[in-house]
């Protein structure tokens, strides 16, 4: 997968005619950068995936309605601090605000301005902020070197993460180079279904609002929606995608092979951004990976995959470091999906811990010792029920992950 | 729910006909009480409900194919150390052996033996440990009074628990005295559909075993299947209920008003046991109390009241006193039921956080010391959908929970 893309600097300003900056807008109460800005020199194919929690940001519900009323947009907005959820219609006139005042700094119509928020939930943020900063943001996007420029906006969408996650690709398609970047931040309330997190990926490939749309409904299928951190799904979470157009590259059809090689590289990006959340998430230590083989379907794979790596109890024995094959059966028998477990075979790194259900003997000292040795820890399911396959990451659950979440001020 | 059930000593013990013990049999590698046996003296009507994990203990299975064939009991046998699942044929003979054994010693058909193990995943226990015990343990339940027999029982049971669970209730049916009781162990791996844990329940009252199938699931669905310590289901779970019909009162007959005041009492028995679980499970520190209201249903009000006691972000502002109403509105949104979001209501003990969507001003830091200085933690759900009410059971997520999992030895 994602065969033939290669990485380059850049991020998300590494496509042709897109732009980014960042700044201290003095939204959040710890101080830094806050404030985000991705622009597209011509109107981009926007498409977007939202956060299926039922308590809804101002954003979500406008970026949802923008999109469904055009999906195209030249910039993309994004505040952290306050995450503008349960705010009622004053966050719905802030929100919408906001939009009005990026669109009034680049002198553009305020309906291709996406928003995104986060931060703490109930809080509305101070308009008054944004209109102080807008003016020098705008400029920032034109005055810095696009390497640096995207790497402040990758900051500036940060709260608790620890580092900043952000990708370039490029590949030819027909002979032209096509260009993939992305940015994103996690790091709590991560689980499937677009958990917290926020994702902009902008793209200079040609193609209709539909296959885009299509293309990145896939993509988060395979990415951010295999990533859990805590179980928690937050109100604001969103992937935002924009191509515009600008590589030389003919218009990419849909069904074609310039469309399998154009998903290639947005999962690519797409898995990049996601693993890189989990690693980051509250507290982890470790990033943990989760192959499913042999499912009936896909989707019973990336649903055990899921489920395996959200389990408190693997999440502890990993951060112990203990090959606790036990914990593993008892979350895949847990998922829901009917299976045989006599048939059951898990393997951890190079490990087999469990074949046909039933534990091997295997050097517990040296599996202990590969765990703590390892930044990931790879674990292998197999049922033996059909051909069907997924991947999920998550990350340990430590001490700190309680420390972060038991003191993080409301 | 249970009016007219007065607290009584004696434990499964209380019932009349029924006799309980605990010994140290050498199956924990820690030491102490290990094995319990329960016994009727009259053969009971037996009812259970078993884990739904795809991977079982040997015991699991027995116990449903026994009840399949025959519902009925004249003993349990439990033991704490070793889990006997995954222990592929292996484990099916030892499960067996130990059923025999229990038989013998107390000269009874081995098929009327149940048996239930909870201890490590993949370890087969010793069954010469068994044989060495069983006639000492048998004899321990005629020497001692009911009531200390059966608290010791109530201590073999455990395994990282830190207190026992057990209780008694009786009342007056048709004019004659109905005595119920029970004892149970938690405490990690506890979530609904039976997780790791293990209860008995013994009864007095003369019922048929379908109906009394029925109410065992009804209670289980109030209690058992209502409380989540951190997600994770085991492969040992079960609740065994005996009801032996030595008291004096008449039959219970379904759809009789016997019938409600039989199950009302057996709810609060299995209520009381499930939160004392709850409140015992892994590095808790408070007993989490979900009360949801107003949606379609009645199960749909369970299953929100479940995700929110699940939370871990919930879980982590509880063990930090943090009046945290955003997490606990996001942790309703996620649930997957449909609501309007401008309609939900959150109270906090007498605290009301959110009114109609939207965060009410209160007393921060009252609300705060309220959490501080209670050892259950009560949150109500209001979302004016319906008339469907549904109660659930947690404890919050401390730095204990990952420390007591994190160095738990496989």
């Amino acid at each position: 997968m994602g065969e033939g893309w290669q990485s380059i600097p850049g991020s998300v300003a590494a496509p042709q005619g897109f732009r980014a900056a960042g700044i201290a807008a003095g939204l959040k109460p710890s101080g830094g950068l806050d404030l985000a800005l991705i622009v597209s020199e011509d109107e981009a194919i926007a498409a977007g995936v939202f956060t299926t929690n039922q308590v809804r940001a101002a954003c979500v519900t406008y970026g949802q309605e923008r999109l469904a009323a055009n999906p195209r947009a030249r910039a993309i907005l994004c505040n952290a601090g306050q995450a503008n959820a349960c705010t009622g219609e004053d966050g719905d006139r802030d929100n919408r605000a906001i939009a009005d005042l990026a669109a009034k700094a680049l002198d553009i119509d305020s309906d291709l301005v996406l928003t995104a928020s986060t931060g703490v939930i109930g809080q509305r943020f101070d308009v008054d902020k944004f209109a102080k900063a807008m003016p020098e943001l705008a400029e920032l996007t034109t005055t810095f070197a696009p390497n640096e420029s995207a790497e402040i906006a990758s900051k500036a969408i940060l709260t608790t993460d620890l580092v900043e996650k952000s990708i370039a690709v490029e590949m030819a398609i027909a002979g032209h180079p096509v260009r993939i970047g992305g940015i994103a931040k996690g790091s709590g309330m991560i689980h499937p279904n677009m958990a917290t997190m926020l994702a902009f990926v902008t793209c200079d490939a040609r193609v209709s609002p539909d296959l885009w749309q299509a293309m990145t409904t896939r993509a988060a299928d395979v990415s951010f929606n295999q990533i859990t951190v805590d179980g928690d799904t937050s109100t604001n979470d969103m992937l935002l995608t924009l191509a515009n157009g600008r590589s030389a590259a003919p218009e990419i059809a849909a069904d074609s092979p310039e469309t399998e090689q154009l998903q290639a590289g947005l999962n690519q990006v797409c898995i990049h951004l996601a693993k890189a959340i989990a690693r980051d998430g509250e507290g982890a230590t470790k990033l943990l990976e989760i192959q499913v083989n042999g499912t009936a379907t896909d989707a019973d794979a990336r649903h055990l995959a899921r489920v395996v790596a959200s389990s408190p109890l693997v999440k502890t024995a990993v951060y112990g470091c203990d090959p606790n094959w036990g914990r593993l059966a008892a979350a895949v028998g847990k998922a829901g999906v009917e299976f045989d477990q006599t048939k059951l075979d898990i393997a951890l790194g190079h490990f087999e811990l469990m074949k046909a259900g039933t534990p091997l003997a295997f050097d517990r000292p040296a599996a202990a010792a590969y765990m703590k040795a390892s930044d990931t820890i790879s674990v292998a399911i197999a049922l033996h029920q059909g051909s069907g396959s997924g991947l999920a990451w998550g990350c340990d659950l430590s001490y700190d992950y309680v420390r972060i979440n038991a003191e993080y001020t409301t």
